[in-house]
């Protein structure tokens, strides 16, 4: 089969600053189509929400990354001018450069190659609820 | 069209420790070619400089950046013993860690998917100036 | 040459949390194919190691790394609350999201374009010995 190419926008409502587990949107686009080798690349088109592969596990694995995370770039530090769109704007920004902003996952044998333990998270950094957009892009054979 | 790929190299003066917005470069190089679906790859040659996704609105969010890296990973830190190189060096080559290295933006209807508010940003974590290079790779049709 | 991809799992032994060095191991797979112009991408089976691109040369770079991270995400932070795998556990995946799961590194020339001072690192993040898996995937001509 010669190698081809598929994309796709996936959409995901967040309610506010965690984690959201994505895999298995991912993995319905992915079943689409007859892909036995190739490469899955996660897009995310904002800079206040960013793509992370977490644990699937344990719940309580998210909520202490957002308790670190909290921590580590906190509302209000003083050092921040950009506060006109909300003290939880500029975290966001610095949060979502900390992380992931795309992922480019291997898939073989017609399966994405994630580890036992991993999932694809959608990880939100602002308070308000948002429309978050994901661009997928799909090549191999 | 069958499926092809291009190969580039972009350079980028830096004159200090902040982001620069490359956007317009890396699109005057896209804009070279006829793609309609694809995924472009930018990936940084160094080791104390990275790629980050960044609003590309208010220069005070690229300032605020540098605000929060300077004390989330400061020059003096007693714990660096790699000091030979100067005191920002170290820093340096953490922050890149802590950022992006590769980024890979799918493109769609022509148009490399950026989201609004997004731009793409060459951070310099050093003090004095430098030539970086940035590998570009773009695969598609 | 018509575009072709190639896939393979590397697998990496590490004994503690550490910076390991398989630059060697990716070029070794990397040199059974013709490949002339393409990209690597290198994925992370797991949540507790990841991958980063760092400084080759002074091995002090990278105890550095390990004492900044150690700092960063110190291990029994009261705020912690998944601790049933160990104390290390939590903040191997805090490291791990601060890191690299993913990279994409073009090739041009036959050769895979790692800056002089580029090394590719296993971060392995928690104490005990693990065995750890790379999935490579490789597309070009």
């Amino acid at each position: 089969m010669p190698i081809f190419q598929k994309s796709a926008e996936l959409t995901v409502q967040t309610e506010g600053r965690k984690l959201y587990d994505i895999t298995q949107l991912v993995k319905e686009w992915l079943s689409l189509f007859p892909l036995q080798e190739g490469l899955l690349t996660l897009y995310i088109r904002h800079t206040s929400a960013s793509l992370v592969i977490q644990e699937n596990d344990d719940p309580e694995v998210l909520r202490d990354m957002e308790r670190f995370f909290n921590q580590l770039v906190p509302q209000g530090n003083p050092l921040f001018k950009h506060t006109a769109e909300g003290p939880d704007d500029m975290p966001a920004h610095i949060r979502a450069a900390l992380t992931a902003v795309s992922l480019s996952i291997p898939i073989n044998h017609g399966a994405l190659l994630l580890g036992t333990w991993q999932g694809i998270f959608l990880y939100e950094h602002r308070s308000a609820m948002h429309t978050r957009v994901i661009s997928c892009h799909l090549i191999g054979a």
